[in-house]
């Protein structure tokens, strides 16, 4: 078929085999095929659909169109996936649990971009550590201290980002197959056997309705299990950022509070039950995963961990224990609450707007970052609060202030009335 | 609105302002917006559809991405247009009557492509006959002859060329809305009043039923309509080529011989039912306008205007009055039937194909033709035929006969029963 015919079979709601799809993205990812062929055969997608089948061909055909890690000589390897928030330091808490729990966690992770951080940003915050291994260190040191962290070195699911860049400007981004195959793609180039999602739902998040994030954590699952990969998904709550911190340095040092079991409820409860994920993937029953989860935070050996992971990488492990010698922007402002009552929302969206106006974050790849500044929201929505008390402060360092705060006191709403909270886990999507 | 947005509210079903396709498809014509925007956006509108105001808009945005002709001098100006078919002379029999009828042809024609036949090809079968005038000399001739006719000289509705060349190579090109606007984006530049369409169906068509046909003329007379023009279109049978000659010197020599009065009924009744629609579209009654197009036939005044419009473009007029004159390829071959039967089936493509295998058309544009050679279908599905009886003949110099005895064989059936042929008029549509 040529490409014109394959796009009108799309377009006429037809399915294609793994060859047609490889001519197209591969194609295109080879510079084969035009991007005005792609840009109409993405929206063809949008409105038609794919099928699980279908789906899943197209993320194998990402996957495979760049380097593929081999970490088959790793047992029990388990990645972690969120589909991106505000204030989310979960893979800060959750990869020295799994390493506790005997699992390994060898993964690529990335730097964050406008209002969502990076895990390797945060780490970055310790200093002497590096985000770059050689791809023997990587994997001696998953095999020892179960925990190995890279940057973006290797050139993973390159058709992946090439389509990515068309989909943004071709209004083809909410897709559910495509956003599925994109994520999938990098996490199956990425080699762990056992890959938990964490799908986000809510204001601060990309899917804004649990019936949006409940298809798209299906279809991941479906992916990765016709891929021959245990996948299981959380949707989560994102209509407020994780715990209390959000900015670089104080998001680490809330993961260490949570790991030392002093952390933020929220936050230590959407780790739980993703390591309970990883575990129930791995044969456990979902009581004995609890256990064993929440044992790995009572006797320290998750932080132990984060610890040993921090100084095989070069950083400094003396900061995991003393965290008051994390470099935190000396500035401070607040937002208090205008009249009595119950805080009613908290707009990660503003939260994460109101870090980068502080230069905690970049708006372009490669712009340098300030570790040290932050927000801080005292409440969770639903708590009750009094006039002139402090909701929210701000960690500064001069740049951005009076924008930060503008930002969170729109987005930090009281009401008289309390609001309807939902549950942090929303729902468990297995295979 | 941003491009993405724009194609993003297609995408969602919304309808798009007079502006808004200028920001898109003039946008796209002027070399502000790339090709893969405007790809994703057809797709959309393939999907999505757009209303008759929405076509209408774009109709007009592509119409004034160029010249504009202004026949405004001229009266009663009348243009044609088929959607094209194989064996089509119409014009050269149509323009002769409507001068004859005190009508204005004063339009732009186009060459063949791949199996269908272009005007200024068949007419350039006349020594001397040119397809440039100054635009003073269109002008003068078109109101002292009523017929003037010219090659596409003018850059007439560019935005379409360009959009229409993206379409063919994204699986865009069978949508109402787009195939719609544009024909008429080209025929409204072309600047007359009265545009009479002759929308064709079957499998010598672009519609290949009735009802999609039917959904295309109503589209484009509302478009006219809306645009302040007076359109009328007729659904044509299409499923067998119009007449018996297909080929250059051939069919106008059959248009001559219709504009005797001795053609081929077929051609002869659509010719009479396009010129009663462009009386009616004058205010005249259907039935004087029948009878006044009728006559001039009749009278010879209509094979009067012919002559006069040959002699006026340079063209030897003594043609006109001994058609065998004109260079016919010397060579002949012969398809006869297989079986006794009915004539079931001319296949309008084959033929068609026939004729450019013979080296009658060109398969690019620029390619040298040769104006003789042809094919003759001696009768109409439906005719009773006998087996070792002659149904087509071939005119040739040799070149390509093989292939085309093979077209003509697949393409002409004989049955036992007489096949059911559709009227040649199958429904008129006006505003």
């Amino acid at each position: 078929m040529t490409i014109p015919e394959l796009i009108e079979k799309k377009r006429n709601g037809g399915e294609h085999s793994r060859e047609e799809l490889n001519a197209l993205v591969g194609g295109f990812a080879r510079a084969q095929v035009p991007d005005y062929q792609v840009a109409a055969w993405l929206m063809a997608v949008f409105l038609r659909g794919m099928t699980p089948r279908e789906t899943t061909d197209l993320t194998l055909v990402m996957a495979e169109s760049g380097d593929v890690l081999d970490l088959a000589g790793l047992r029990d390897t388990v990645d972690k996936h969120s589909t991106g928030g505000v204030g989310d330091k979960t893979s800060l808490v959750l990869a020295p649990m799994l390493a506790a729990l005997n699992l390994t966690v060898a993964k690529m992770s990335g730097r964050g971009l406008a209002h969502t951080g990076g895990t390797i940003d945060k780490l970055e915050s310790i200093p002497g550590w590096r985000d770059q291994l050689s791809d023997e260190e990587f994997l001696s040191q998953a095999r020892e201290v179960g925990i190995a962290l890279v940057g973006q070195s290797k050139n993973l699911a390159p058709a992946d980002g090439l389509l990515y860049a068309l989909r943004d400007v071709t209004a083809t981004v909410e897709s559910v197959p495509l956003i599925a195959s994109s994520i999938m793609s990098k996490k199956i180039a990425a080699g762990a056997k056992t890959i938990v999602l964490d799908v986000k739902v809510g204001a601060g998040a990309f899917m804004k309705t649990p019936e949006d994030a409940e298809k798209l954590a299906q279809a991941m699952v479906e992916i990765g299990t016709l891929a021959g990969r245990n996948v299981r998904a959380l949707l989560t709550d994102m209509s407020a950022p994780l715990g209390h911190m959000a900015g670089n340095s104080l998001e680490v040092i809330e993961a260490i509070w949570t790991l030392r079991g002093e952390g933020p409820r929220d936050l230590l409860d959407l780790c739980l039950a993703l390591a309970e994920e990883a575990l129930v993937a791995h044969g456990e029953t979902p009581r004995r995963a609890e256990e064993r989860a929440r044992n790995v935070i009572r006797d320290g050996s998750a932080l132990a961990k984060l610890r040993a992971f921090v100084a095989a990488q070069g950083g400094d492990a003396s900061y995991i224990d003393d965290p008051s010698k994390f470099d935190v922007a000396p500035g401070r402002a607040e937002v208090t609450a205008e009249s009595s009552g119950f805080l009613s929302e908290v707009d990660a969206l503003a939260v994460g707007r109101a870090v980068l106006a502080l230069g905690g974050g970049r708006e372009r790849k490669d712009e340098a970052i300030d570790h040290g500044v932050g927000v801080e929201v005292l409440h969770k929505p639903g708590d009750e609060v009094e006039a002139g008390e402090v909701i929210a402060r701000v960690y500064h360092r001069e740049r951005g202030v009076e924008r930060a705060l503008t930002l969170l006191r729109e987005g930090l709403g009281v009401a008289n009335e309390p609001p309807s909270v939902p549950p942090l886990v929303l729902k468990r999507v297995g295979a």
